[in-house]
């Protein structure tokens, strides 16, 4: 590995797509997307890959095999940020796969199965309200009505492709035979402070947590906050306080759990004025989905007794509720030999962000290594990883 | 008692201030009001009552006593309404005042002290932000800059005293002698539901609660809701949660207390991002201020617990902080005896909401009669009272 060169490589490429105020801005299927893949196509040909580029855009790097019709091992992430983001998250994961494959060339190291570096196209989903993209068309769940969304400027994504020299009519042609992927893995930034905080510098990912939206909408009578005696209230926002605290405590029983109430709204909304309804969003993910569903479960007949004795109605209902991915124990125990083999303590945690690899679920085994953030920040221009 | 007179005339003042959409908008200083003070005003001849009205509107009939120099005795409400009000928030504390005056007149019943009915001049505060203004008045308690206060047209409180022929330099003159004034009674529905519920016809006040505003901001750390373990947030909606418990917890324990969080706001306020920063009002009522002192000192020193615990930040300032008022003992007395005399079972409770009295707190002794609040409804065309 040469360390020297991939840092190099981080800042080379993180002058494309600079935001005018702050961060960094590379949607995809934009003129500074483009450039990134180009720099990158040139560091992949360095590294002496065989390059090309499938039919969504992307951008693949292969070493070859000694067997030559064996599956091939997936090394990716993506080169398109958030607005204003930082200059790690995608680049690196794409960027250390190259400087691997570099190095084993420099080496003369050869495999028995081919290595691939691919950079998906748009995995952040900045531009069209959805991402993982280039990942979905290669495990073949991308869409024909996914081509159909559109971005603020009401361009679609098939003419987004069709402007880029891409023909939205062959977009499935990116999809791959799970008989010719042995494998998927990234390297990527926590997103947390877990390896900070614990002053480790290598997270093995044990799973990627999936996502559940839940919206909490209780209905209490509103009253003046004066003439309403305590015993008559029924007040929906302490039944809330009551329900967080529960949803809380709950979830702080799993390792991996984590739960957040990150929206909350109040109606009327006076000072003086008791609650009539509450409204909050509850995010809760987990990367075992039988540890997701018993909290679910759980905290909803918890919320219904906690309703039910403060005289408010409770109606819960699903905004999203994607499926947690496990890392295959197989991955994970290699990248545990080669962290015991480096003398480098692996600590496994689970990812709570979602990446490529969720798209692989049914396609392919995968791994993920983490490397610390600073401060945790992450889909911010303050974005850094120095370890 | 005329019940039939005083149930005609409620009806016939409604008809003044009738709001387009729904109930009664009848503010200070309009057409409206005046109208309905002039319709009061004939009341009070039919009643024979000697009518004058002061430096500020006031409206006053007087029956006199047989010790022409002793103090007086008032009896009073208002005759301003709120945005869309109904017909018995005010309007029936001064009616039922007439009527008993008239009663009294009628049957030849004469006392040593004179009597005096007064329609006090905007209690409700919907136009120039502020209330209580007629009997701030008496109690010589309005000050200059008082006048200075606009309505949402700009119009000062001395400009609409001007328009409707009152001298804005001479509002002082509305000021009484406190030797003057041996003590004062109102009568006004509950606007809440206690009568109601008890299947009680009358209130005797204990006293005028007092509202304490405070605004708390609590400053935690935003994060990514899936890459931040629970054991690593620090977030100030959980904490918000825990002290809003609190909140009701340490109120319940006193009879009278009443605490109401009635607006919350939350930064940064997406699904999947753990807010950073958490802002809610609190309400908090007693009769008692030291009880409502030690409420606050409770919940405010097991916030900062909580805080500190969670290791967020908590700023708490005070928005408001009004003296509550007790009811005289002798009036209440009074009030009890009546009741016991005419077998109605009188019920001690304290007002949560605010009344005119409670400019009266060290003029003269005041006490208050509540009636039912039909579901406790108030402030709302759907305002009703027939017990």
């Amino acid at each position: 590995m040469n360390k020297e060169r991939l840092w190099n490589r981080l800042h080379e490429l993180s002058q494309y797509g600079k935001d005018p105020i702050a961060g960094h801005t590379r949607f995809s299927f934009t003129k500074e997307e483009r450039m990134a893949k180009d720099l990158t196509a040139k560091y992949m040909l360095e590294a002496g890959l065989e390059i090309r580029e499938d039919a969504i855009g992307n951008l693949i790097g292969r070493k070859e095999g000694t067997m030559s019709d064996a599956p091939a091992v997936l090394i990716g992430s993506h080169l398109d940020s958030v607005p204003q983001g930082g200059m790690f998250d995608g680049p690196l994961g794409v960027l250390a796969g190259i400087e691997v494959l570099q190095s084993m060339n420099e080496r003369e190291i050869v495999t028995d199965h081919p290595i691939e570096v691919i950079a998906f196209t748009d995995e952040e989903g900045s531009r069209f309200q959805f991402g993982l993209i280039g990942s979905k068309a290669v495990a073949g769940v991308l869409t024909e009505e996914d081509l159909q969304r559109s971005d603020q400027n009401g361009i679609t994504l098939g003419q987004a492709m069709k402007e880029n020299g891409f023909d939205p009519l062959r977009f499935k042609e990116a999809a791959r035979d799970p008989k010719t992927v042995k494998g998927y893995v990234e390297v990527h930034i926590e997103q947390g402070k877990v390896l900070e905080t614990n002053n480790l510098p290598i997270g093995v990912v044990s799973g990627i947590a999936g996502p559940l939206w839940l919206n909490w909408k209780i209905k209490g009578e509103a009253g003046h906050a004066g003439a309403t005696p305590m015993q008559l209230r029924k007040d929906p926002l302490v039944a809330a306080a009551e329900i967080m605290q529960d949803i809380e405590e709950q979830s702080k029983k799993y390792t991996n759990a984590v739960a957040t109430v990150g929206k909350i709204s109040i109606k009327p909304g006076g000072v003086n004025v008791i609650p009539g309804e509450v409204e909050f969003t509850l995010d809760l993910r987990d990367i075992d989905e039988s540890v997701r569903d018993t909290i679910e479960k759980t905290i909803v007949a918890n919320a219904n007794k906690i309703c039910s004795k403060r005289k408010v109605e409770l109606e819960v209902t699903t905004l999203q509720r994607v499926a947690p991915v496990p890392c295959s124990p197989e991955i994970r125990e290699v990248i545990e030999h080669a962290c015991s083999q480096s003398g480098v303590k692996a600590y496994t945690m689970p990812s709570g962000a979602g990446h490529d690899g969720m798209q692989f679920k049914d396609f392919c085994p995968i791994g993920m290594i983490f490397v610390q953030s600073k401060d945790g920040i992450s889909h911010n221009p303050a974005e850094w990883s120095t370890k």
